[in-house]
Formats: structure tokens, C-alpha cells, sequence
């Protein structure tokens, strides 16, 4: 059954029902889920290496010349399971009932950083995490070709509670045919700051941090990396580039060597200082048609997993966090990764 | 060091800072979080009676007359590490850096659900599920008299992985000085809704639900269980009155019996047909001011935590649900709760 998306009136959200993801209800029952294993035997995973023909539809890889099929560097493949499919149709369906709904369209693809199983991204040398970010953008760039699509939402999970299903380390891009009500929100809020003031409201944010210093981790010539003021979570941290620019996809390519060098050392940094947490990390940036506006400045942001949000966020949106980001960022920055 | 709030210029969400909650950063090192433990000495849990001394600021208590200090049936106390506390002020200050900032004033209660350890919410008779549900309102009640307070967050967390950190079962209040982002958003939406058509959205969408009747999961005279058509997360279930009331503190302390009833049903139901998830339980109602308005409908949310949201529900705000709730609804009316 192809997946759909359903119209939430209470929230003006769009909820994606994927069936293909799912299990029976009864599945549900506690201890029955799949969970990531350490046992899992590395030749039955589909991003090794010489399992090709598991995922043989190739969407993209990075391979020297010559090379043979097994021969990539990174590679990116369908996601076997997608919430999101090309396939279907990105038409509004109004239902007897009065409830509305659309089809299931959009595009959903997996990122795998290496032939490497075990290895996480900061073990990887920065060349290596430099030709990942790479695939990332030229996915982004190739899926925002299509009109249908309003947003690439971008993303890597680490670890079992991050929502990791699959060990071999990989990140994932999700294409909706709706912008979402969140990004909608933060980019009316950064386009009211805009038309107040006429500047970027994350370039005055990073000018800030910049100028105080207490939340800076580390920077270099194109970017900072930045534990925020109104974090939501402990060690939430940010890189966000020097120069506006609104979309990730426009960002210059010769300048991915020196993200790849930042994201290195901060997840190098969370990595040592808190034992390997899990994270998840997204990229935010504009969607459709927003490209080359003045508003917002496209950014990563890392999300360790070291709290639950419980009752109270579910139920207020709201975030309590127990560490202020300069006590983090202190600690962070003291963590050496030279050894 | 006391709570306060940090304004979040790109989401325009206050985040709650508690660093009476917190742990210093290298605590946050995997393994060192405090957890449950199913070995916690029942001798030291504040919530048992007979350490009445550990909690003595008593707020209420469902006692018989007559009664010792430790004859409550229902008691409510200070959570002893507060996100929030009245000693704190309410002024919003402008920092040196451009930034903002709140004091942490508020309330965070714990409602404790009975003498039991052990004995989970829908295991107990329906007359201690309405003693409980009474005291959740009377500090509703109460905690709105102040009008410094804004909104009352009224939530339940069950199981470790919805967050709780004391095994003895209770709810929490707490109180906030702003009206949080999402609940304004939610309200501006059931405002439109009600400017454009005259109706209550919810009450809107309730009806839609009785009238197909695939998702409604039971009922009585004054409520209605139903898994919403756009629900986020699997087995996601509403308690919803049938009667328009937008405040729950104003709803009829008589009905409370019959919450009672149809909440213990619907606990039951998930607690054998998932076999006791973890889950989160919310009550939406509307800010101070609202109370008597027509766009509103208060109602209970309950989420169970099957599922972990990841990168891509962080990057987007979108929820990826892998049951349909009218499969899900089939699958709980189905599930006996009589033996």
C-alpha cells in the first residue's frame, strides 16, 4: 500500500502515513520492534560492499575512473523502504468524510558515507567526509530540479536512539511535495525580522555569538560552529557559514572542504567529550523559490540525545534544557582531539 | 542558580533553562544519566506514604476526615527540582549582547496518584482515577488565579522512555509565565476555523469522527476516545467531551467520573493490546483569557512512545506514522479488558 500524506486541521500540519515502513498493530507490543543489533552480520547489511545487487538501483556515486561496480567512495540508493516515492502523485484528495489528503509523492534516499561498516563519521578523514557532504548537495540539487518537490529535508541519525534502524553509517535526504508548517513558521519569523531591519536574522545571531565568544566552539575561514543562546537541547550545536546564503544547494562547492573540516572537529569534539552520544543532524535551508532571498541563511544543526522529551514538551512545544550552552561550549572547547 | 527562559529569535519559542535540574557537562557521558531502576528501595521514594517529611510543603490532598498526615488518598507537592518556581520574577530583560531573557517564574507540581509504588493509573478503580483527575483540576483551578500565570501544562509521563525519572506513578503541572509558540499557533488556526465558519473546529472534527466511526475507540454520555485521522504517532488516542468547554478547569467537576470511566477503559486497552507502553498524556486547554471562548474544545491527548522521531522529524516538523489509526482503532476495540 503506497504511502499518503493527511491534512492535520488542528495544526496545519501534514502527517506522511507510510504502510510500506509498517508493521501490523500487534507488532507494536513492547519487545517486538527491530532494533539495531550488534550481532548484525555485516554481509547481510545492504550498504557494504560486493552486496550491490541488494539496492542495485544507483542514484549516485562517487567512484574513480575505471573503477569497478564495488568501487565507490560514497553512494547513494533508494530507501528500500521509502516514506516518500516518485511513484505516486502529489494530488489534494478531498474525502467523504470531510478529512483531506495527498498523494504519497516525493523521494526518499539514502546517503552511504563509506565501504566501512564500523566507522563513524568523525573517524573518517576529512576528504572522505568532504565527498559525503558532496553527494548530499548534488542529491539536493539534482531532486529540486523536479517542480513537484518543495523541500529537501536532510538528515543523518546516530545510534539506536536517534532512530537508527541500519548500523553501516549513512545519511538520508527526504523530498516533500508540501512545505512543511515548521519551516513555513521559522522562515515567516526570519522574513518579519528582514522586513524590519533589512538583515538576516541568523547572520545577526552569528555576528552576536561572534562578538560575545562564550558560545563559539570553533570557527575557521567560511565557518563557526556555535553552541546557540536559546538551545534547545544540551549541546545542541550549529555551523553556519560566513557568507548569506539561503539555500544549501547554492553553497559553493570548493568551499565543502572547509565544512567537512568543521563538522569533523565537532563531531570529533560531542564524540570524546560525551563518550559517543547519539545525535541526529540536520541541514536547514530554504524551500522551492527561496533560494536566492535575503532572509535566512541555510545551517547544520547537531541534536545529541541526552535528554527525553517528555509530557511537558509534547504538551507545551516548549523545551526545558538543564545546561546553558556556555558551560557546554567550555567543555567542549577544553575536549582535545589531537590524540 | 535559578531557572529562567531565553527568547529562541528563530522559532520565537521561549526555552526553559534548569539548572537545578542539571548535571555538570561530563555527566552527560553515556551511562552516567540517572535512570529508573527497577531495584529503587521503595523507602526512599518521596511519592510513598509514611516519608511525608521528604515533600512537607503539602498544596492538596484528598483526605478522609479525620484523617492522619499520612492518610491521603491523592497528594500534590512541589517537584523538588522545579523547571519553574513563584519565587522567581516575570520581567523580560534585554542582555548586553542583544540577546533576551525571562526570570523562571512559574509553578511544577507533582500530583501523586495514590499510596501504591507500583500499581500503574489504569489498574486503579475508576473512583481513584476521578480523585485524581479532581486534584489535577483544583491546582488548575488554583494555579489560574495568579495573573502572572499564563497557561497550565497538565501531563502524565509513563514508562522510562517517555521520560519519567520516579517510578511511582503521578502527573505533573506546570505553569507557565508566556503562552508557548505551538499552543498560540494552534489557537490562531482553531481561531480562523471559527471566525470562517462559526464552529468549533474540534468540535467539528469530533463529529466527522463519530459519524464514520472507524477511528472512535469508545464512548459515553459526556466523552468520546478516538484515534484521530491525522494522529502523528502510532496508537496516538484523544479524549474529547462532547460538550464545547475550552477551559478544563472549568469543566463540570460532576463529569469528572465519566473521564474517569473512559480513561481507565482506554489505558486498559493499550496496556494489554501494546502490553504497557511507555507512553505521554497531555490535557490542552486554552491560555488565560480564553477560557470562555468559542474556538476551543479542551481535550486529553495520550501518545504512546513506539516509534523514536528522528533527524527527519527534527529537520521538518513532520511526523512519518506507520499505522493508519483506523487499523490501529480496529485492533484496540478488539482487545478485552473485562477479564
Amino acid at each position: 500500500m503506497p504511502s499518503i500524506l493527511r491534512y492535520d486541521e488542528a495544526t496545519s500540519d501534514w502527517v506522511i502515513f507510510a504502510p510500506s515502513r509498517s508493521r501490523r498493530p500487534d507488532e507494536f507490543r513492547r519487545g517486538k520492534a527491530t532494533r539495531v543489533s550488534d550481532s548484525e552480520p555485516p554481509t547481510a547489511c545492504p550498504f557494504c560492499p560486493g552486496n550491490e545487487s541488494l539496492a542495485p538501483h544507483e542514484l549516485y556515486a562517487d567512484r574513480p575512473p575505471g573503477g569497478s561496480s564495488r568501487d565507490w567512495l560514497v553512494r547513494v540508493i533508494p530507501n528500500k523502504f521509502p516514506a516518500l516515492r516518485i511513484e505516486e502523485n502529489e494530488r489534494r484528495h478531498d474525502e467523504s468524510d470531510g478529512f483531506r489528503s495527498l498523494g504519497g509523492y516525493g523521494a526518499h534516499e539514502v546517503i552511504v558515507e563509506s565501504h566501512d561498516h564500523h566507522r563513524v563519521l568523525c573517524e573518517q578523514p576529512v576528504e572522505q567526509i568532504e565527498r559525503v557532504l558532496r553527494a548530499v548537495q548534488s542529491r539536493h540539487q539534482d531532486l529540486m530540479q523536479d517542480p513537484r518537490i518543495q523541500t529537501v529535508i536532510i538528515f543523518k541519525n546516530h545510534g539506536e536512539g536517534a532512530g537508527t534502524s541500519l548500523r553501516h553509517p549513512h545519511w538520508q535526504l527526504i523530498a516533500t511535495p508540501v512545505v512543511p508548517r515548521m519551516l513555513r513558521q521559522k522562515h515567516q519569523v526570519a522574513t518579519d525580522h528582514f522586513d524590519r531591519t533589512g538583515d538576516c536574522l541568523y547572520c545577526v545571531l552569528l555576528q552576536r555569538e561572534l562578538s560575545t565568544g562564550h558560545r563559539v566552539l570553533t570557527t575557521n575561514d567560511d565557518f563557526v560552529a556555535v553552541l546557540p543562546y536559546a538551545s534547545h537541547v544540551p549541546f545542541e550545536t550549529w555551523i553556519l557559514p560566513r557568507r548569506h546564503l539561503s539555500s544549501f544547494a547554492m553553497h559553493p562547492g570548493e568551499s565543502l572542504r572547509q565544512l567537512a573540516e568543521l563538522l569533523q572537529t565537532v563531531l570529533r569534539k560531542l564524540h570524546r567529550g560525551l563518550d559517543n552520544p547519539d545525535f541526529n543532524l540536520t541541514i536547514d535551508t530554504v524551500a522551492r523559490g527561496d533560494e536566492v532571498k535575503s532572509y535566512f541563511l541555510w545551517h547544520m544543526r547537531i541534536l545529541p540525545r541526552l535528554t527525553t522529551p517528555a509530557g511537558f514538551e509534547l504538551g507545551s512545544g516548549m523545551s526545558i534544557n538543564t545546561v546553558l550552552p556556555e558551560e557546554a561550549a567550555a567543555y567542549l572547547r577544553e575536549i582535545d582531539i589531537t590524540k
